[in-house]
């Protein structure tokens, strides 16, 4: 028998995911940042999603709490921000064991509130159960004019691909007080010149690639206009950078980022464009030599790394 | 400093509330069986809910699998059916540890699966990830005409008090197996004569206790109309009967049930009615001896019965 070790957490994902229905009001299913459903004929879609944030895998027992109660929403405003969509309504459920104090619960959710109020996102409902360690699951949901979603797959050969701010070192300390990039991601849908979209939680390359496989298309990397906190390696790799990475064709570009930085400061930095190589990722480095970047994603079911 | 423990689960809930805020299109907050919130001008509400099946605390490591995805789905089909909703679109979390087999995974989301299929509803994305055991986190949607949902707020004096079918004795067995209400909730809903109406998780007498708090009155059972598998004491206090209680004021009764048994089988039963004592709860027994039924909620972080 096959255990989620053996397999891995993407194979077992891709497996579960093929069990799952379709329905003429899904837009588009699991596989996206968020699955996207259409709300009627009320000329809006709604975007929808979950992300567990758990001790020991995505923070230390001795973190801020409201540092760890930023992230758990943080994660999944910007699966939100991804869409281009505002963010409206988030679950939580909790659980934690009883010696837990409650002052650090209350921590968590002053976290959760403080970043939900900046976007006028609300929570408005969940659950709270015993467990032997501190876990947070939220869900939540954002609208957005119907059709309008950035997706995965709309990238195009020849389009130039961004990224909203410096990649790396997020694990030494900016994963917990990231503010997700939703003005910026609704900013962007709004211009309508965008072609794809998604946010860098597991490292550029895997990301990206993501956007590779479901638009049919490869990728060039500029390995020297990267902007990056560390070391390339770490610019590639680390994840948990929650900064939005999208394609726009060459010419959109100039209108896309007129008054941008009046708003939102230091404007996203082109770090490569859209190949007709199906699935090639390639990484140029400034003497003209090219890397293949080989698949390296984290695996829930065998990493040791603290990333999701 | 104040544990959870030494609080409760209901108190922590309850001071945890109190940290979130309003907004307009937020019709109902948590307290209910489901939030409820306005969809735009569209004619329609959204409702939505999440709850935690937990190894250990919800079912047991030797269950079938398919059992559990039935019992993780089902309960929040039940929360969504207590509204009158039509549930529409589940998204689900799953922590499991590595050793895991993968075929025990694809079990839960078959019995989840089978369980969404009969009502139209649709898992439509989650997330896995790992953890020493199994939890499965489930988020659900569901909608209804705007301002209908059924409400614990809505019992009037001399309502009557239905239940649609035995309690007791659940853990049993029928906690894995049942099939929620929710085309009974939706058919109630569709009458608009029903006053209140909630599911039937923690135990007739606790959730009575609800639809009293929220509405502003009191209630007398009749202790030998309660239909129950078991004990008396078993069918107030068991739970996880997932049966809908709800109230109806007395001359509604008949148009209201009419159609019922065609469509339903077994018509619902009558088991007291709502009175004007506030939060006051009075069982009548059949020589006419009344005991005040006192609070036994069970509580997550005391308790060490299997519920919720």
């Amino acid at each position: 028998m096959e255990t989620l070790g053996d397999m891995g957490e993407h194979e077992a994902i891709r497996r579960l995911v093929a069990l799952l229905g379709t329905h003429p009001e899904l837009v588009t299913q699991a596989g996206d940042d968020c699955a996207v459903t259409r709300l009627g004929d009320s000329g809006f879609d709604q975007v929808l999603t979950t992300d567990p944030v758990i001790q020991g895998v995505h923070f230390t027992d001795v973190e801020n709490p409201r540092r760890i109660g930023n992230k758990a929403a943080g994660r999944v405003l910007s699966d939100i921000a991804a869409m281009g969509a505002a963010p409206q309504w988030l679950l939580v459920n909790v659980v934690a064991p009883a010696e837990l104090e409650f002052s650090y619960l209350e921590g968590i959710y002053q976290g959760m509130t403080a970043l939900c109020g900046r976007f006028g996102a609300n929570i408005i409902g969940g659950d709270l159960a015993r467990g032997p360690h501190v876990e947070i699951h939220v869900f939540a949901t954002g609208v957005l004019p119907s059709g309008s979603a950035l997706l995965r797959s709309g990238a195009h050969a020849g389009d130039a691909i961004y990224v909203t701010g410096p990649l790396g070192c997020s694990l030494e300390g900016r994963h917990l007080d990231f503010i997700p990039r939703v003005e910026e991601g609704i900013f962007l849908r709004e211009s309508g010149r965008v072609s794809s979209m998604m946010d860098i939680s597991d490292g550029l390359a895997t990301d990206l690639r993501h956007i590779l496989e479901q638009s049919g298309v490869g990728a060039d990397l500029a390995a020297n206009q990267i902007p990056r906190n560390g070391t390339l390696e770490q610019a590639l790799y680390d994840g948990e950078d929650f900064e939005l990475l999208f394609a726009v064709a060459s010419q959109q570009v100039g209108p896309l980022l007129e008054g941008w930085s009046c708003r939102f400061g230091p404007a996203p930095v082109r770090i490569g464009r859209i190949t007709d190589d199906p699935g090639v990722l390639r990484l140029v480095l400034p003497d003209g030599r090219i890397n293949i970047l080989k698949n390296k994603a984290f695996e829930h079911f065998s990493g040791d790394r603290e990333a999701s």
